[in-house]
């Protein structure tokens, strides 16, 4: 396994808290201090990537059990699976990265950021969270920095510190 | 590498040629044999995976060397890449199947079946190409079998003829 000792962290938080667009300002920061990422991103809802009429779905239909789509920029590989693969699985596959982020696989208990926005009504997510700190639009006090959920260099130095405890970026 | 002596057959052919359409018939069938099969597609244009908007475009832009989308039944994996992998490395790198079908990559000269339409207005491929048979609307007479373009069954007993060669498919 390539990425055995890679630093992984969690970004978790109820759906409509913004996670997605955090995490892109954060791996915009990463990639401007020459961090390799890889984002994995859990998703329950309809599949985005792949779509009716395109090359890449009618050999899904037709039963491929992997299509791998290549080009000069990018690789695709979409693999059809009979059950959600673990994310252990997910990151044992993967070419080697400085860092692994995640959005979702809150149930998986890694070191994680939590996105929380008043607006989506909830309250903190419950369970065995290991909560490295918070991006909110309120203050949390629950016994870790909480920033501002615009606070994008906040929570890219708690990333970085994680990272930089697990031996991999510079803090 | 897992997929060490799956064999490999390639769909070549001008563009045009209706490769993707006899590539996905050829599927189904293997398919309803029980036959694991994977497809790469070899593509110079427009990548056809990954749209602006989309968590995962959104994901790349912003410098993430790999996104993963995972769910339930589909499992996508866009790596960005600074020059196009080979076949070897693509297939070096996938999941163990029966058989791999590649359309695309007739430089690399593997066992092929070459897809001919006359309204291209093109001949058949030059160069060193190790054809197995043709699928084509007009009869060519090279010294490989020639199946009419709509004759799933005949490409499909080319297909398993060479891979029960290559021990992995029963014929």
């Amino acid at each position: 396994m390539q990425n055995q000792d890679t630093p992984v962290i969690s970004f978790i938080g109820n759906s409509g808290s913004g996670k997605t667009t955090l995490l892109e300002q954060v791996v915009l920061r990463l990639k401007a201090d020459g961090v390799r990422v890889a984002v994995i991103k859990h998703s329950f809802h309809g599949f985005e990537m792949d779509h009716p009429g395109r090359d890449s779905w009618r050999m899904t239909q037709a039963g491929a059990d992997i299509v791998v789509i290549s080009t000069s920029v990018k690789v695709a590989v979409i693999e059809t699976v009979s059950e959600e693969k673990s994310l252990d699985e997910i990151i044992g596959a993967l070419p080697r990265v400085d860092l692994i982020l995640t959005e979702g696989y809150k149930r998986e208990g890694r070191p994680a950021i939590e996105v929380y926005r008043s607006e989506t009504g909830k309250e903190l997510l419950t369970g065995a969270i290991n909560r490295l700190a918070i991006a909110s639009d309120v203050k949390w006090d629950v016994g870790v920095p909480c920033y501002h959920i615009d606070d994008v260099d906040g929570v890219v130095s708690e990333v970085k510190k994680y990272a930089a405890r697990a031996g991999a970026v510079n803090g």
